[in-house]
């Protein structure tokens, strides 16, 4: 099969990789409907991760389940599927506490690579939901979003803790970041401040429910928070880039006992332990759990009650993957859908 | 009055210090019954955070209350009072989300020093809890404690989220490390394992609930955790010392989607981003609300319900507070009481 490979900074090939079979009995293969480039995608891309060695690419996919290995019993060939970006068993102890990021026998799709054709997938039952039935292509792209993004920030509203008439601040205006926006709308906040000075996401972010934007950052983005907010803060945070400015602006943002989620991945981040004492906020983030959340996810989008595809103003074949991660990088689009 | 000043590292002094007055309207004074001296105070004490000045000690104080301002409401001459080292309005948003220690017009005791005969309490509503009566002796150890290392142990296990069942490792054995002991106990954990290689420490954590004594420290201690929760690590940590190690030792010692109560003032720590992020643990600490714990502890020592005054190993007339603090420095005391 055809796949997506990066070979260093840049230098991303669409070539012949081997084609996937069952390793595992409890593995399943699936033929991948749409996949797409993630945000977290770009720091090796740009070199900020190295690679050692040509990598494939991709961990986010929906698609047709084509065999299930021997152990598989819940999940069956033909169903439409989706899995999160940490292929999970949904059983251990860290799996039922909604962990499944972090589940005892994780597998990062990373590290198979989803931008191809087909994909094995791991712990296929753990992983894997089916959708009620095929769906129509108009909805492959919000599904797809559910893979990771979507997911992601579901799950950084859910550690920022928002709730109904809050005060929400989102940092990072990507993909991830304005789905948090989302997120806080389906979650009743009352005012969504979304960070961004960049007008086609500003617009979508509105479009997500962002009440105000405010297009300051580090700290004067703090201090317009501060500002808006009778000088408290917001009740919540998301953090959706993850290098220190962006960390410390939504620890700064936060109110004494508020709750910041942060879910950019994290780099070059080191946190002040004296200022995190004293601004007393809640921190949790981390690689998310979205498998915890793809049952619901998968209701709002298939009830047509969310649009998260929205995301993706870039479609384009597996084939011109280069371009895709290149528009990324220059932030001429937020995300790019790929076709197998 | 006679009260307690540090002049530099280890050169504490009993000298005169002005009687306190009302200042503002919502001032009380009291007659202060008992003070102590915290593992707090030796910050300055070794000169770790340095002073520029001669500064009044203490912030930890019960009594009977003098004198109050034209504002102060609730509060009435002749009451046996217990507040925090953080004096709140109580009626403040934050104060309202339960994090008096941050209330918008706090004013912080320590900066008063209650190490002393007499001392002014601002905000003396907002503050101050009145006991039921005037309490017998034997119980005023207790309600001194609850002014902050039970208050302040209570937040850590709050901010823990220990819960019933649960493994709850605690990393500090001074009064607030084994008050945690005490707290996760009453909040039903299951597993209480309490880290410390001082016999007479482990003595008292036994009897406040510990179920398990660990001696390793910093790496090799999260590994003793570790084995002991089949590699998983606790469902929830109270850290209680403040330092990198401790702090990175409570971190590693949580599982995934657990909780770390942080509550020793922090000093030399940075937190690595990275490694905080695939840690996946909730954070939360800082100054403790301790006012928000209030009504709830006086009730449980009114009552006999927890002995938290037993972290009182040593007691002094205040005349002997150098003493007191070097017992303290050298390990040779948990905690001094000093009789004003």
């Amino acid at each position: 099969m055809r796949g997506v490979m990066l070979y260093g900074p840049r230098d991303v090939r669409v070539e012949e990789r081997p084609d996937p079979t069952i390793i595992e009995p409890t593995d399943a293969i699936i033929r991948v409907s749409a996949t797409c480039v993630c945000g977290s995608d770009l720091w090796p891309y740009r070199g900020i991760e190295p690679i050692t060695e040509p990598t494939p690419m991709g961990h986010e996919y929906v698609g047709i389940v084509e065999e299930v290995g021997s152990a598989v019993k819940n999940i069956k060939p033909g169903q439409f599927v989706i899995g999160s970006f940490m292929a999970s068993d949904n059983t251990c102890p860290i799996c039922q506490a909604g962990y499944q990021s972090r589940c005892v026998h994780v597998v990062a799709m990373g590290s198979i690579g989803t931008q191809a054709p087909f994909a094995r997938i791991p712990l296929a039952d753990g992983t894997l939901v089916a959708t009620p039935g095929i769906p129509p292509d108009d909805l492959i792209p919000s599904l797809l979003a559910a893979s990771d993004v979507l997911g992601t920030a579901w799950f950084a509203a859910d550690a920022a803790a928002v709730g109904p008439g809050e005060t929400v601040a989102v940092v990072g205006d990507g993909a991830v970041g304005l789905l948090g926006v989302l997120a806080a709308k389906q979650r009743g906040a009352e005012r969504i401040i979304a960070m961004s000075r960049h007008e086609a996401r500003q617009r979508l972010a509105r479009e997500f429910g962002a009440t105000d934007i405010v297009t300051e950052r580090g700290d004067d983005g703090v201090a317009r928070i501060k500002d808006m907010t009778s000088g408290l803060g917001a009740h919540s945070v998301i953090e959706a880039v993850g290098n220190q400015e962006s960390m410390l602006q939504a620890i700064r943002s936060t109110r004494p006992g508020g709750h910041v989620g942060y879910v950019g991945v994290s780099h070059g981040v080191e946190l002040p332990g004296q200022e995190m004492f004293f601004a007393e906020v809640h921190l949790l983030g981390g690689p998310a759990p979205v498998r915890r959340f793809l049952p619901e996810l998968v209701d709002l989008i298939w009830n047509r009650k969310i649009d998260p595809g929205k995301v993706f103003d870039l479609e384009l074949p597996l084939e011109q993957a280069a371009e895709g991660y290149l528009a990324m990088d220059e932030r001429r689009a937020i995300k790019t859908l790929l076709h197998p």
